[in-house]
């Protein structure tokens, strides 16, 4: 079997699911350098720009800013068994299915979960937060998701890091959906622990996750009763891998990858932080508003949608969603999301994140959607649903 | 400072160290082209690919045999995580730097740690372990290293698979620097658990760790008390994602990186396995004999040498082997390595794997050698480490 596999040659596609998003030419070009050993004095420069890079896209100045040599879950699991140690009570806020995976992995590290609920596609207000801070006494964090992959809802974070310093609580954000196209501030925030993928926002492919700890966090890891369960992903170790003079032999750094991100990560700069958060709100805007004159409605509380993943309802009387899924992946090769967990063949999840967030992005998958739509035999209004967009555009 | 990261230009390298090795023009170019999403049929196909092409290397059925989003050492983690309960006693055989590695994450997943030990350079035999096997009682599992990066030396597996059957223990091997270069053949030595790197004689970019378990080993896991530590790492979730005709999202795989890994496996069959062993073996002879001739004595006991990573003792009166070693680099862009641990200043790890395997690589380190060598005011015949190499070729 295994001499016949054929030449690569995969479809075009328009990449407007939950990720991964477009990926520029430059980065792809990137990653296709010859490669330097991961302890090469050329190398040790690099990792070192892409901390510098890094921590501009976090907004933060944490010396510990770094990228986990796995994808955003290994971002996730860094995050929490670094953090927690068996006994320690984490209150983790689920919305969805990356809250409740952040719940999961608190339980394997034998941390004593406190787990506080919001119906998928709300946010958590602080009244609520303070509440279970103040009854459950000494807790070791709080974990919640910025922007929920599962539900397009982008959770508010102003204040919440005070509170938790008040409380003693270390801070740990998921900013997988938004780092690099909503701002994360984990400084202003006063966020100690936030990780994030390379495949959304920063348009790069998937295989790092860029991860940064306060040095009030990285302090508590390094007075730990018991070792991290991890050896992959001890971040005092890993700490001392990407320190500058240092650079303790660890694990072998995926060197094509961190080319790639090096050059998503420039590209982010180039244009500039607040034009491309601008860039994301612009493009979701159009997206919504040709969403609504096809029928969808948004998912996510008002006031409280991600620009960056747009998540809408389908249609009412589009009782299967997949076949138009499918339609659009056969007939234009347009990659959208559907639903997870509880909101399987409910919803629609588009991401314009990154290079996936441009005008005739929003424009096909619009008139991609009219189409198949119309091919059920829905009445829609031809062009309504571009015409929407382009209004929105003209404003 | 960070939008001042300029172009990314990194000076050219032969890379003959522990990993990684050098990449194939093809490989790069696969890793460049533009991504499909990681839940697209066509990219299950490739999944698909990438396991059967795995499977032949491994030389196994396994049907669970697939490739772990994380380097070689999240491929030990892999391994260990899913094997070891809290309380279950493990037999680890350390003979350098990864033997080692075995046995802290050992006791990193609670596992009661029987630590066999040989001093570096040196191989286990099989009543060593057989006689712990007797006196230890019920052991979850025998842990070793196929191939010890660290030393340079082979361990042999004949009879390991079955002794291991015999006690109701399972055999997890280490073939991070063995596998596409050195016969595993996990089937028939009985292997349970097996894990690699991309980066070593696959010659792919690291980033990836081929994986395969037993349906005996994938049983345990399955049947264990206590939940895997690892989220990230835990196989029976990782088996869903990666089974055909299930594909349950578990994480968004590195699509590049399985992209480069299903072009590096595509190369690998094209010259068919029982060649590129021959291959490893012919210019590890001529490059030893070369060494031979600058005075650098073999680090690894006679008979068990990994024809991939040829490991030296540096030569008598070389009492700083840096600047050596930093001399290569600056002028002939040539990487190898220095020893790690107690070898530190002591060895040279000269890396034969995959495309670095070939003669044009032997000859000019060798020659690099000699000149770096005779610089340092030794006498060094010139042109004698390279013909000692071509009359090892020309036998």
């Amino acid at each position: 079997m295994a001499s016949t596999v054929p030449e690569l040659k995969p479809s075009s596609r328009l990449l407007l699911g939950p990720g991964p998003s477009m990926v520029h030419p430059r980065v792809l070009r990137a990653m296709s350098t010859p490669l330097l050993g991961h302890l090469d004095p050329e190398f040790l420069v690099i990792m070192n720009e892409v901390q510098g890079m890094l921590r501009t896209v976090f907004q933060t100045e944490n010396p510990f800013t770094i990228a986990i040599s796995g994808t955003g879950s290994a971002g996730m699991e860094a995050a929490l068994v670094n953090v927690v140690e068996p006994g320690d009570k984490v209150i983790v806020c689920v919305a969805g299915v990356f809250g409740a995976r952040l719940a999961e992995i608190v339980g394997r590290c034998g941390g004593q979960l406190v787990k506080l609920e919001v119906p998928w596609g709300q946010v958590f207000t602080l009244d609520r937060i303070e509440e279970a801070l103040r009854k459950e006494g000494r807790v070791r964090a709080v974990a919640i998701v910025h922007a929920e992959t599962s539900t397009g809802a982008q959770q508010p974070l102003d204040g919440l890091g005070k509170l938790c310093r008040d409380h003693g609580a270390l801070l740990v954000v998921d900013a997988v959906t938004s780092l690099g196209g909503v701002p994360v501030e984990v400084d202003r925030n006063g966020i100690d622990v936030c990780y994030s993928g390379t495949q959304k926002c920063l348009s790069c492919p998937p295989g790092l996750a860029p991860l940064t700890f306060s040095p009030r966090a990285l302090e508590l890891v390094r007075a730990r009763k018991h070792k991290v369960q991890s050896w992959y992903l001890d971040v005092s170790m890993i700490a001392d891998y990407w320190a500058d003079g240092k650079r303790a032999y660890h694990h072998t750094a995926p060197i094509s990858m961190v080319y790639a991100l090096r050059e998503s990560l420039r590209l982010v700069l180039e244009e500039g932080l607040e034009p491309r958060f601008a860039r994301h709100r612009r493009h979701s805007a159009a997206v919504m508003a040709g969403l609504a004159e096809l029928g969808c409605t948004p998912n996510a509380a008002e006031g409280h949608r991600l620009p960056s993943l747009n998540c809408v309802r389908t249609p009412e009387g589009v009782n299967d969603e997949a076949p138009i899924r499918k339609a659009l992946l056969a007939d234009h090769g347009i990659e959208i999301g559907g639903g997870l967990g509880p909101l399987v063949g409910k919803i629609w999840r588009i991401g314009l994140m990154g290079e996936s967030s441009r005008q005739e992005h929003v424009l096909a998958v619009l008139a991609a959607l009219e189409q198949a739509l119309a091919r059920t035999g829905r009445a829609v209004a031809p062009g309504a649903a571009v015409s929407a967009a382009l209004k929105t555009y003209a404003r």
